[in-house]
């Protein structure tokens, strides 16, 4: 559309792909075009989750002939446990994040590698859960507060604190429908056992674990991976980046940093930053040290540090096939083992930190907290070393790079609507001003729009089209993750986007200063959503299940987001799929988590794998809200 | 052969089975047996382990022309990603059968459904793990003891406390190792965190993982499972019983107890001996009621109370098929889903009873602690009302019977050693006797066979046959789990069998007053075995690899059976497998389970799928470590 001239194409992005895989070519090395195909066509009883493995009588595979495994489950039971595990995988990797940044935060010391940079947002946590803030020694609290939030993962009684940020009336509803959160990792437990040989069968138990299980996630695990880390890093505030993989520099050393949590991340930007590492750097012929971010670290550093964002899961390959990637430094999820053998046919460094994420054909560069300083200075180090031993003939960057603002967290985000209000008649930091915004039809409501890539949609098409047509329409978007960086890519994070959109939100946006696609950070900040979906519908007075709101996860592919999406239905947000979660096998689970759940908790989910009408029934679902609203 | 004429024979087992589909097939009844056939042949990328449903963009099945996944996993990453996951499924399913029962010891109180039986063994935990135990009220104890417990699932710091009764030489091991256990649901977590998309794809990280995970069941949540059992219905002792499906009894009300927890099968004994409830049975024309087992539910009430065990996995459905069947009342695990679809096609009540396993076509009446005695009595009710349904048309009992003597708990076999101690000059209460018969070469070793059955097995021929060659070789075999329920049926918990054993053997049977297969409980109380073979290593002044003593699981198929696997290697007991874990397709897997694992535990995994072969190299390692011990 002509409107939309001014963004990058994914068009263009393809043919940048294309010239990188060029390069791949000629130095043989694979790609994930190249696996795709090599893949395809699928399993279709994988596909349909209609194969079990879960003992080894089998495995056993549901068709008309063989109605039922040899232990006698149906296929509904073998699709539930299914979606149960994979939710439960999902959930274990976003809360053992979390519980990464509690040990960082229990570690925290003055003067440390890791200090407490938000003594305030630190304050209210621990006065949320009603520790003793006066008085005390703020390391001390926030010692106190990571030995709390870890045991979060184990207590042996009680739900998750951090439920009670919640509207009562959903409050009630999970305690009603026994989806309350106990400590995180029982309920990851309780759901490989609930789902062993000879346990549960029955969809409703399933997906009512499901939903439990992640809400321990989103509630608990991810909140505190979200809260911790700005405790340690700071809450971000909005700062001005780039995005796209023109943000290589061409005559500097490249590092890359990757994967998910910030603590590794924090270090290696702070070493990269060094007067010491800059003048090596130098001495071996390069300008400087450029650190850019691929999939969720990427907006870590970048809402923090103005770190660009080199692109999202997909892209991850196309970094070392620049050729001018000294290093890719990862630490957990979401890393291509591809980047191993990938790394081989380039100069580049492929450090893996993470005992969690241990992979061949890589430099393991052990990461501890205790050492942080010292490993990072080992990476930043090796890097630059590397430089000299780039390919020049290999290198090309291609020039695509957009303007983004991002770092909307919920305190920077009512910080802005503070701007609009009437300092003397209204309340300052409440959601009020949007609100208001929303009774008044000037915006029609908001998606929060997340997720992965996956090969099975043309990446970032869905997430850049949908962000499109919902912005035309004066529906506002807040984006996480990957498809974060989908729209950092497009060019939808710079506030000049503002002008392409419907008059509504055209208007906010130039009033609030703000570009009408909100970043709020990564796929563990989807809990910074659910907070500020319970603070609309506390300031609205209404539950979370009637704020036209709803998510998005068009291009998911990992467990951690069917483990989100579990948490936001049962946070009482419609959520919508573009891929389908391995269910198709079971008209009963799919009749409960496409509609039944709906009596549960007010919201389901809808899988539409055509980006069309999928974007239609969110709009039609967000009118359906305002309708029961009168608005 | 000959020698053996006095046993049950598989041929007869088989031939009583035959009879029993025929009813099946005129009530119109699937089995297992047909479920085999029409899930064969199995899907060669499950069976390798070679098929990964990881992420969403697959699934991925890796052929010679398709090497690497979407993500870039090769097969060993995607194998081994595979076995990590089916072992932190057992272990959770494990540990938290062991976390019920710390619930229940939280629960007990004086004069209450629950009450400390075993106030010494009780007393003896605390002081292990450094709790007072002066002047303390017994409840108060075991509160605090059940905490504690409860917190070895979740606590944010240290190792399992368990792990203090290895020999030292061995808790070295396990902490240079890198896989002394944190808390159970951590080692649960991280291992589906490990595991998620582009997190570990290294088969060393996986195994090890594997290993930590699987001792955080062993040492951790099955020891506690065992030992809470004990102190909440006491420490077995030596008892006599019955075993196979004769146990049934034609004229009486047949409650068949099937699964794990005791916590419910106790109460529903208590409550079958009320004689309110025997009164109301013989109202019903009844001649009273007769409570028996099946799978490991039937371990622990024979153990415990001399209830006769019916049968073991593969023969849960056959007590329905007998139409004598009045209630098969289910707790959690190895419950075929297919009890709900055949009951139905009997008077025969299922009785689902956990949130854990909630299976369609099931009565379900939720059995809570607190209202353990209530929830009792009305199963127990409701079998004998239903008595009146029962169609006598229907009606077969196959005559098989054996005597069985059950309940050998470390503590009853060191009686049992005491007795052939000179009291005069040596101390008592140790495993002494039994390693200087070793010593002596009157036992040649040990072999603790465990397990489930298999189709993939001829049911039982392993289990018996492999002891029967065994016992002939004069080595003393302890049994647990379905394995112990194959000797029971077939007649090897009989004292009398000893007439058949070895030489050796059978002067040590005669002495001690035992039989040659010692049976010591149900599959959590493979920690028993564990706890055995830490003392005989301690007694002996070795570590336990040197013991001669293996472990086998000739016919498992539960993901818990590979988390037990991985825990006995992982404590330097060579454990042989009739079954291949799904591990087929990565040398590199296999590789390092079935030899590289040697190097950092002392012990392997050996797989063989044929029955002498199995044997004559189970025969041949415990030789060997003869051999090196110079005996």
């Amino acid at each position: 559309m002509k409107e939309w001239d001014r963004l990058i194409t994914v068009e263009e992005m393809e043919a940048a792909t294309e010239r990188l895989l060029e390069t791949g070519k000629k130095v043989g090395a694979d790609s994930w075009q190249q696996r795709v195909k090599n893949q395809t066509p699928h399993c279709g009883f994988g596909e349909a989750g209609t194969c079990c493995r879960i003992c080894s009588m089998g495995p056993c595979r549901i068709t008309p002939k063989a109605p039922r495994g040899i232990c006698g489950c149906d296929v509904h039971g073998i699709v539930g446990r299914n979606y149960l595990r994979f939710t439960a995988g999902g959930a274990a990797a976003h809360s053992d994040h979390g519980r990464a940044i509690a040990h960082t935060l229990y570690l925290a010391k003055e003067g440390g590698n890791y200090q407490v940079k938000d003594p305030e947002k630190l304050k209210r946590i621990a006065g949320e859960w009603g520790i003793e803030t006066e008085g005390k020694d703020i390391y001390d609290l926030a010692h106190e507060v990571a030995e709390t939030g870890l045991m979060e993962y184990g207590k042996p009684f009680g739900t998750q604190r951090f439920l009670k940020r919640a509207p009562e009336a959903r409050q009630k509803i999970w305690e009603e429908q026994g989806i309350a959160p106990r400590a995180i990792d029982r309920e990851v437990s309780q759901s490989l056992h609930m789902t062993h040989m000879g346990c549960s069968s029955l969809p409703e138990a399933l997906i009512r674990q499901s939903f439990r299980t992640g809400l321990s996630d989103g509630w608990g695990g991810s909140m505190m991976g979200t809260e911790f880390s700005d405790v340690l890093f700071g809450t971000p505030k909005p700062i001005d980046t780039e995005g796209n993989l023109g943000v290589m520099e061409k005559d500097m050393v490249n590092i890359v940093v990757h994967g998910h949590d910030p603590s590794l991340s924090e270090m290696v930007v702070m070493y990269a930053q060094d007067p010491e590492m800059i003048a090596l750097a130098k001495e071996h012929g390069a300008k400087g040290i450029n650190v850019c971010g691929v999939c969720c670290t990427a907006n870590e550093v970048a809402m923090r540090h103005g770190i660009p964002m080199a692109g999202n899961f997909l892209q991850q390959e196309n970094v070392v096939l620049t050729g001018a990637c000294e290093a890719i430094v990862v630490d957990v999820q979401c890393i291509f083992p591809a980047l191993g053998p990938l790394s081989k046919c380039f100069h580049t460094k492929f450090i893996t930190t993470s005992p969690i994420a241990r992979m061949p054909d890589s430099d393991f560069i052990e990461f501890h907290e205790e050492t942080a300083g010292e490993n990072a200075k080992a990476i930043v180090k090796m890097a630059i070393e590397n430089f000299d031993n780039r390919n020049q003939d290999l290198v090309f960057i291609p020039e695509l790079k957009t303007k983004c603002t991002v770092g909307y967290s919920v305190e920077a985000i009512k910080k802005c609507l503070d701007g609009v209000t009437n300092s003397h008649v209204d309340e300052l930091g409440t959601t009020k001003p949007l609100i208001d915004c929303v009774k008044a039809g000037v915006l029609r409501g908001a998606v929060a729009m997340v997720g992965c890539n996956n090969p099975k949609i043309r990446p970032d098409t869905y997430h850049i089209e949908l962000m499109k047509k919902l912005l035309e329409n004066d529906i506002i978007v807040i984006v996480s993750g990957c498809s974060a960086q989908a729209a950092a890519k497009a060019g939808l994070l710079d506030k000049e986007a503002a002008q392409y959109c419907g008059e509504g939100l055209k208007r906010v946006c130039k009033l609030v200063g703000i570009p009408p696609v909100l970043h709020m950070g990564s796929c563990v900040d989807i809990s910074r959503m659910m907070i500020l979906a319970a603070d609309i519908a506390k300031d609205w007075g209404i539950d979370i299940c009637q704020v036209p709101v709803v998510g998005c996860a068009p291009e998911w592919m990992s467990e951690k987001a069917v483990s989100i999406g579990n948490y936001v239905v049962a946070t009482g947000i419609e959520t919508f799929l573009g891929v389908n979660p391995y269910t198709k096998g079971s008209s009963e689970v799919e009749g409960l988590l496409q509609g039944g759940v709906q009596d549960w908790v007010g919201a389901k989910f809808v899988v539409d794998t055509d980006l069309d009408s999928l974007c239609e029934k969110m709009m039609a679902c967000l009118e359906e809200k305002r309708a029961a609203l009168g608005i």
